[in-house]
Order: structure tokens, then sequence, then C-alpha cells
């Protein structure tokens, strides 16, 4: 479907506050009318960019995925490349105000929903598979450079680390309390740091 | 409220309709048209027993966290203080068939539903703080026994141990492969096992 740059717009605008909705109230707690009072658009505006909640849904988890990935990609964790910048990534989870209350914007919503009778479990596998690949890379190229041991598995550290996350993000939100979630963490890259090569290494005698 | 022998039966038979629906549909795609059928009993028994979704969510929540600790407080996973006993507890989940499907008979609902209207928060919280009771209470075992060394800090991986289960369920659910769970519990079990007390330690020359 094509739109024009007001429609782009609208359409954005919708999505923005579908997934506050979403992320705040579930997919089942975000009605229509919710929607349509929050973004100010009408009813048929929304039925004409969204027809069904499959699309909108869908239009989240892009959005989501998008937003996790600019930030994953960005300055902010140094490619991943260090354990330095794993602990970084993981203090941004853990003082995430939002943590304990929503949980992950991504992972939530997928946990709410992956039973559901929507057709996005597609979209939802491979917008976590890119998720994991920045992990992967970044622990790929940790133990191309020397900096972890040849045994290290940066593909099982990369499910380590996003499973740490998204379970010590049910944890903490069920509890109402980060500390399942720094703990899970912090072991976590302790586990990954385990497989760091010495920067001085003892010599042979 | 005060059941009848036969009372008691109805009520036990709706509830484990209402688990079985609801691991494989989740809560919301529950119905209780969906569970009359199941359970064969009429609306108005049903209404009888459970005058609401909450009553009945919380009545699935107990029954399934019975079945949780029944298993974990069991003879197959020896009390949880060995490593061997550990492997045991990712080996059962990562084979579990379901795994990929439907997940965690209780995480999977307590995702689904942690946003919802619903007044289940504390005894979800309850619930899951008596599940991981059985791994920490392992794991200070492990400890005061001398087989974990004495900065094994067995609350952080309990954390670590519920964390990797919850979050691998729900990738490998997500991915619908199993490797995302068993990578996340082997690497956690790994990290436990990095804190084992060696058996027959060098002497000091």
């Amino acid at each position: 479907m094509k739109f024009t740059a007001k429609g782009l717009a609208a359409r954005a605008r919708i999505v923005e506050h579908a997934a506050e909705l979403i992320y705040t109230h579930g997919v089942h707690g975000t009605s229509n009318e919710l929607l349509r009072k929050a973004s100010g658009v009408s009813g048929s505006q929304l039925t004409h960019y969204f027809p069904d909640k499959e699309n909108l849904v869908l239009a989240v988890i892009e959005w989501q995925t998008e937003k996790i990935l600019t930030l994953h990609t960005g300055s902010s964790f140094a490619g991943f490349d260090t354990i330095d910048a794993l602990r970084k990534w993981a203090a941004f989870y853990v003082s995430y105000e939002r943590a304990c209350q929503e949980g992950c914007t991504l992972g939530s919503l997928a946990a709410e929903i992956v039973k559901a009778d929507l057709d996005v479990h597609d979209r939802l596998a491979a917008d976590f598979d890119r998720w994991k690949d920045v992990l992967r890379a970044g622990l790929d190229r940790m133990r191309d450079s020397g900096r972890l041991r040849l045994d290290a598995d940066p593909a099982r550290l990369a499910n380590l680390l996003l499973a740490a996350m998204q379970g010590g993000m049910l944890l903490a939100q069920i509890e109402r309390d980060v500390t399942p979630l720094r703990d899970a963490l912090t072991a976590a890259i302790d586990h990954v740091q385990s497989f760091e090569v010495a920067q001085a290494p003892p010599g042979p005698g």
C-alpha cells in the first residue's frame, strides 16, 4: 500500500501510540477506543491504516525491533566486543525504570501473544534472530581477536545472554524487583568473562 | 467456600481442563464455551465454582505450581544438591516435548497476564518464590557441604538458573527450536559448576 507523506505521518503516529499502549497494558488491554483517544485519529483512519489487530501488532513489533537494533548497533555498547560493553548493556536494562513494571518492550509483547491466533510468529522469530545476531557477532569478534578463548561458543553464549535478559525481565516483573534481572545478567556475563584470555599470561617457566 | 466431595471432584475436573486449555491456547484464548465443552460441566456449574476468570486463573496458577513443586521436590532431581541433578533438571525441560510449542506451564501463563487487569500478581510472585527456593536451597546445601566454594552466591545462581530456563523457554517458543533453551541452561549450569570445589585438590607443593 502506498501512502502520502501526510498518510505516513498519521500511520507513524498510530504505531507510536499503539506501541506505548501495548507496552503498558498488553495487546489484549489495548482496544481501538484507547488507541483512537491516545493518537487522536478517527476510527475510519485507524481502519484505513490497520484493517485488523494483526496488522497493528506486526507494525508495533517492527517499531520495537528497530528501536532495539538502533540502540544495540549504536555507540552505547561499543559493538559488544568487550566484557565492559556487556556490563554496560546489563546496567542499561537493570537501571531501566520500566523493567519491573513492563519488562522488555519486545519480549513482553512476544510472550503475551506467542500462543495467540495471530500470524506474527515468523516476524517475531526473524526479529529476535536479528537481535541475537548483534550479540553473537560481538562475541565472535571477541574470540577472533583473541580476547576470548577458542572454546568459547558465541552462539551458545548469545543464547545465554538473551535468555537471561528475557527471563530476568519476566521474574523482575513478577517480583516487582529488579534483583532477578541484575543477578541473571551479572552471572551470565561472569560466565562469558570466564572465557577471557588473561592479559598477561604466565610464562612457560 | 465449602464443597461436598462430589463438588470438589467437579471443581478439580474444571481446573484440570482449564489448565490444559490455558497452556495450549493462552488465557485469552480460553473461553467459557471451550471450557464447558472440554470439562463437560454446565455453564451454571462453572459459574458456581468460578464466578469470574480471575478465580479460575488463580486456581490454575495454584494447580500448575503444585505440579512443579511436586516434580522439583520429588526424587527426579535428587534435592538439587549436585551438579548432576541440575543437568538432569535441564535435560528434563530440554526434552519436554511441548517446550517449543507452549513453553513453561507457569511461566508462559505469567508472561501472558503480567500486564493484565487481573488481581493475581501476589499469587504469582509467591509461587515463583517457592519454586526459586527449591533451587536456592539445593545450592545452599552444595555450598554448606563444601561442594561449592564459599564465594558462590546461591541466591544469584538460583536467579540465573530460573531466568535462563524462563528466557530459554520463551526463545524456544519464538524460534520453534529447543536450541536456545538447551544453550542457556547448559551455560548457566556450566557457570554454577565453575564454583565446584575440585575433588582432589593439588597439594601445597
